[in-house]
């Protein structure tokens, strides 16, 4: 059962955090907060987000399960206006979600959690190296390296106390480096992985609403980009698999 | 003969409301008012208008007819900026309709009147409901709609003093009801009848630009959508025929 | 060799001028300027543009050719925020443009200057009629006659002391005409060409952001733009050869 009211704009958030990288997922419903765990289609990325009690207006909710359409949440989170609030209701027997807003009443059919992905193991990797920096300083250098590229090399060097991306194109090389002053945080572990832009890119514009997002690297390891979301009152995790460098 | 002067910002918001349902029209040019009324292709919808003289800055005017490519007259004010003053000439004999603005002089060949549809009757329909809301309102709720479905039920319930819309898709469900409380005006006789979106949404646009709107209801009925244009120096009417409702 | 500092938005400005005609150039760096003559695939239109030293924050080179990609080039600008400054640092030896702003650093390579087309000869062209308008009131002009054509007139009318636009769509006919009092200069020579639009609409982008410019014309005879841009311390031709007039 869940009775809850949040601000529209807070609940898109999350809503967009999920869906730039799962078309649908399992909710879990707790007493305390929403959680959810999704893995893409192809395995190469992973999300975990909490969405806190406090991040609502009022909630009350015993534990359950539901199956989103992330899409279909999205379009309709989509027309409603900034400030609004939104009313969920999810019926303990009901299979449906509903959602109000002003004189609107929307009724979305759950889907059966049984279809859906199981949830992926909490994974367990180690990442020595950490640089914290803003949101919108790391989508950018997401953007720069897609113009040459659709690979994209992040790390860290404690030499010069400095967070890199280094993207080649065929003809074209780009660098970006952060030195320790423009950082909010670093732990100078020497590390460098490559990834795929396909998936920075959604993630990017995501990551660039918030003000500080910890990229944890290793060497040709996955990163994990950690940030807030709702000033604070839930959290997400995204983790990527690394490329391979190719000579 | 036609020889006027209009604000283009006027004359593009009556053009945009034809533009809704046609791509050409036969006008009427009277001593006191411009006026057409046209019928879609499919026979769905039709739309009288009304543009009076006082509408005008100035306005000189002897009774005939003009066969006006609505399209490229659409594409031609797209150009003039607001507030921009337009100067409008019909010769007699000419087969040309002539638009000045600014240093332009813009000569556009009429169409012939007689390849064009004739003139619908007026229609005699009895349609005892009716709400009257603000345009924004009407076009937010067709377009709510039309993120889940092809088809909108509009009603009116006497039992709670209520205007009503209600959306169905595959899985989903929408309502959204609108009390005596944030009407302008309600005739509370029930009815209830199905429309295709397709029509309404082009029709919305239009509409969300009045302040008030009429909707005149019945029971498996058309629907007719009456609002003024002009600051009140003009007049439009959609009417609209309902879809049969599956079950 | 070059070692310059520039405000990006100056660059681009001379970097859209380009691109509006040819996708790939020859840069002549000189110690007083950067210059670049550059004729379109087609043979229809040239671009001259001089940017001069003064238009540098600093601005060190010795003589030497370098081959832009300029398709790439307005990418890579196109990701640098309004007001930042870029260097620029062309290596002597190297084949590679190196663009740092912010903690980015761009490599380019260039390309090879004997793959580009050779400069064109300076032409000697006579073009007695002259009027000059602000950019803004030209490219209005040039989309206002793309509405109903692909070919626009472009002439001077002594007896009116007038400098005109005229378009003829298929059975639709636009004329603008500019007298003496809203040109900055005319030389009020009979004139008259006609131009394709296809070329014009990107010219007319460009030309929109210059205050003045000079159009020369002659009697089915090519058309000069002449403008400046960075402030006055570059500045651009545009040359464009007539269409025949069919009758």
């Amino acid at each position: 059962m869940l009775t809850a009211a949040i601000d529209a704009e807070t609940l898109r958030d999350s809503v967009d955090a999920i869906s730039a990288l799962v078309t649908e997922c399992r909710l879990h419903i707790d007493d305390d907060a929403i959680r959810t765990r999704a893995v893409d289609t192809a395995n190469v990325a992973m999300i975990s987000l909490e969405l806190k009690k406090t991040a609502f207006d009022s909630y009350r909710a015993t534990p359950t399960e539901a199956g989103i359409d992330i899409t279909k949440l999205k379009n309709i989170l989509g027309m409603i206006g900034k400030g609004d609030k939104l009313t969920l209701n999810l019926l303990e027997e009901g299979r449906k979600l509903e959602l109000s807003f002003g004189g609107y009443r929307y009724s979305v059919t759950l889907l059966d959690v049984n279809t859906i992905r199981k949830d992926p193991n909490p994974p367990t990797i180690e990442l020595p190296g950490k640089a914290t920096l803003s949101g919108t300083t790391l989508n950018s250098a997401i953007k720069a390296a897609s113009v040459i590229s659709d690979k994209i090399a992040l790390g860290i060097d404690p030499d010069t106390n400095s967070f890199y991306m280094e993207a080649e194109g065929d003809t074209d090389h780009i660098k970006l480096d952060i030195g320790r002053d423009e950082l909010f945080d670093l732990d100078p572990v020497k590390a460098r992985s490559l990834f795929s832009l396909d998936y920075l890119k959604d993630m990017g514009r995501v990551m660039a609403k918030a003000n500080e997002v910890g990229v944890h690297l290793g060497i040709d390891h996955p990163v994990r980009f950690s940030f807030d979301i709702a000033d604070g009152n839930g959290h997400v995790e995204y983790l990527l698999a690394p490329r391979i460098e190719a000579d």
